[in-house]
């Protein structure tokens, strides 16, 4: 029996996790792979405080646990970018196997980290930044490897997933389903990088980059959150045939440029991501060869994490043992980019609060015309007494950029109310 | 760049499958692991008829491909278990990688298959044979390694899915719907495999031999195909909130049991799985760490077979070039045995039909009741005038003898019709 020494630097509920089901797990993996993990060094940031669940005394230096000869392989889970990317980059250097769920380290640095491993040759893996429980960088990488990808969509915030899911069945608002992911864990105290998408955000820049050797500038990828979702848009959305849902979408437009977005977007109710409940992830692709396929399960949490942990450590452990090269990286490609924000074009819902008076609906539907929308399908509820109504539309695909000019339009009729609701719709395959 | 011979043996649909889309495959493979497959040896039964898709002259003899020196992977693609058995063994002697799609070999020979490989140390590959484009094999032996595994279940025979889809959706009949498939070519001329269940068994076969280490002895699996199945039932189904789908169900009962089945199966509407439509497939386990992780795409058909066998090939080359052993092969465990028939305990789904006379439904009901099998839901719809009415029970959990028992008792009243309907139900996670 092959025994590998772990280094755990970070040690917060991941890393609990992690260490809570290393035993059992131990057990499989020697079983199937002839492989034992130890942790033989761990460094948290604070290593005087009691820690009854570590199975040996923790140091304050991360980089002793680094330069430990006993440590073979390093787990990162301190999150953020800049330790995080120190503690990457020593172990490269150490030339030392480098196992994160760093999501935000690969999504803002990946460039930089992937070419250092490159250049090492020392090999890095983070299968659990992306759709914890789920398999997917792995699938992209080696079981879809001779796929052209068509296209990739996600549901991979579990927190905005809750928060949607809870809306269109119990009819909550958004609020009171905050409130509840909160009360039930599923939510941070700062629900920003959940609700505001940039979880998702940085999810959607991992994918891109394995399906497509691409990583986009963070900063570039347009994301929205779901904080502007109202009932009223849930329960419309429903009467249409469609639930909205955070949605990633990663397409290549032409042969050098990309779209990539995080925005809540109406899914035919129909399609398996509509029926993806609760704190579920999703991944779905369309491979030339494979066709679609959609992977479902659990994104986050301590043992789903584990999970995607100890399947890289036991691969990382594998390698070594057979003195293989780590998994092929994908090659950044100099030559993609991000398409043009109002150069995307899709199907759009909006809805328009109006005064509910004789010629308003021809007015708007009008200035859809003049813009050359289609419109798909409109609802308008019959009105409640006085003050305004909504107009809700289902558009016909046209360019972004169009549909500003339209709304903008239409926010200057005199019977309309600014601002609109404005979300995407895709119908996907 | 490293490139790689191949040789197949065998080429039928899928084999010119594999032809037509590895120059473009190759590309991407190239880009991705700077590996070439180049395919430098071809055995056919008739090497005399014109080929004109072929790369190069086939050859009758496939010792010639398996010997020529040129040939550093072998595929094959003749199907059956004798001829495909010794091509696998002279590759394995030849220490030559094996890449195959043919799930009987491994379903019913995989034992000595895996026994013979692990002698050797020369690896074998079998992606393709369970659920085409879906890396589902690579994702239990890797991306989940550290999972015990607490059930599989799946779809995994397209045919039988898109038979069921359209008695559900257009309420056609079961001998409508298949003559349908046929024409797609979804179905085989001879449709015993697909619709009689055996496809499926073999595939949970494999299924079980990669999660649990242990491959059952075929006909001892209990499998059920859905020629029995009416439109009635399907609409019974539907009134009760489920869908019936061909199920194969793969679960440990115990430490050192296992229940596997392929059968007819109701499953919750709103369950993943019920919206798993058409020729699609889907494979969905509960892993202690990851939880509930289910994978849906396209089983069959030569583009997604493509898809398996390229990644195949693919990752049998990148092994070559870096000198490490396959991957890690399931060792079969001696002390697994699968469970006796009548000991399957679960939830079943009967139809009966009565005469509409006062009281029947009260002594059916006191047949279950006397064998302990509760109740939880009845359906009987109004008669129809003269002649027999069905009464539908969807039933608690019970062990299948108990079932059998108050079905054979139940058949025997003077006012039931023999047979009744037996259908499975699982609830799922």
């Amino acid at each position: 029996m092959n025994k590998i020494g772990i280094g755990l630097v970070g040690c917060g509920t991941v890393g609990s996790g992690l260490i809570r089901n290393l035993p059992k797990a131990n057990g499989l993996i020697a079983q199937r792979l002839g492989i034992q993990l130890e942790i033989r060094g761990i460094a948290v940031k604070d290593p005087s405080k009691t820690r009854p669940d570590l199975p040996l005394p923790a140091v304050g230096d991360w980089k002793k646990v680094v330069a430990d000869p006993a440590v073979q392989i390093v787990v990162e889970l301190v999150g953020g970018t800049s330790e995080s990317f120190a503690i990457a980059e020593a172990c490269i250097q150490a030339r030392k196997p480098f196992v994160t769920a760093n999501k935000a380290l690969l999504a803002e640095r990946g460039q930089e980290l992937i070419a250092l491993a490159q250049k090492s040759g020392s090999p890095i893996y983070f299968e659990a930044s992306v759709a914890g429980g789920i398999p997917v960088l792995k699938a992209l990488r080696e079981g879809l490897v001779a796929n052209q990808l068509l296209g990739l969509h996600g549901i991979i915030n579990g927190t905005s997933n809750y928060i949607l899911t809870r809306m269109a069945e119990a009819g909550s608002d958004f609020s009171t389903a905050l409130k509840e992911a909160k009360d039930l864990g599923y939510a941070e105290a700062d629900d920003r990088l959940d609700v505001d998408g940039i979880d998702a955000g940085h999810k959607a820049a991992i994918l891109c980059l394995l399906a497509y050797g691409f990583l986009p500038k963070f900063s570039e990828i347009p994301v929205e959150g779901i904080r502007q979702i109202s009932s009223q848009d849930v329960s419309f959305a429903h009467q249409l045939g469609y639930v909205i849902k955070l949605l990633a979408m990663i397409k290549p437009v032409g042969s050098e440029q990309i779209e990539v977005r995080v925005a809540p977007t109406l899914l035919p109710a129909r399609h398996p991501m509509a029926s993806v409940h609760g704190a579920f992830n999703a991944v779905g692709l369309i491979g030339n060869l494979s066709g679609p396929v959609q992977f479902t399960g659990r994104g986050a949490g301590p043992d789903a994490t584990s999970s995607a942990l100890l399947a890289d450590l036991a691969e990382a452990a594998k390698n070594l043992c057979d003195k293989a090269p780590g998994p092929a990286l994908p090659k950044p490609s100099s030559k993609m980019t991000l398409i043009e924000k109002d150069a995307s074009v899709g199907r759009f819902y909006a809805r328009i609060e109006v005064e509910d008076r004789p010629g308003v609906l021809a007015q708007v539907a009008g200035i859809f015309g003049s813009e050359k929308i289609g419109i798909s399908s409109v609802l308008q509820p019959e009105g409640r007494g006085a003050g305004s109504v909504p107009l809700v539309f289902l558009l016909e695909p046209a360019p972004l950029s169009s549909l500003q000019r339209a709304i903008a339009s239409i926010c200057k009729l005199p019977n309309t109310r600014a601002p609109a609701t404005i979300l995407r719709v895709e119908d996907l395959l």
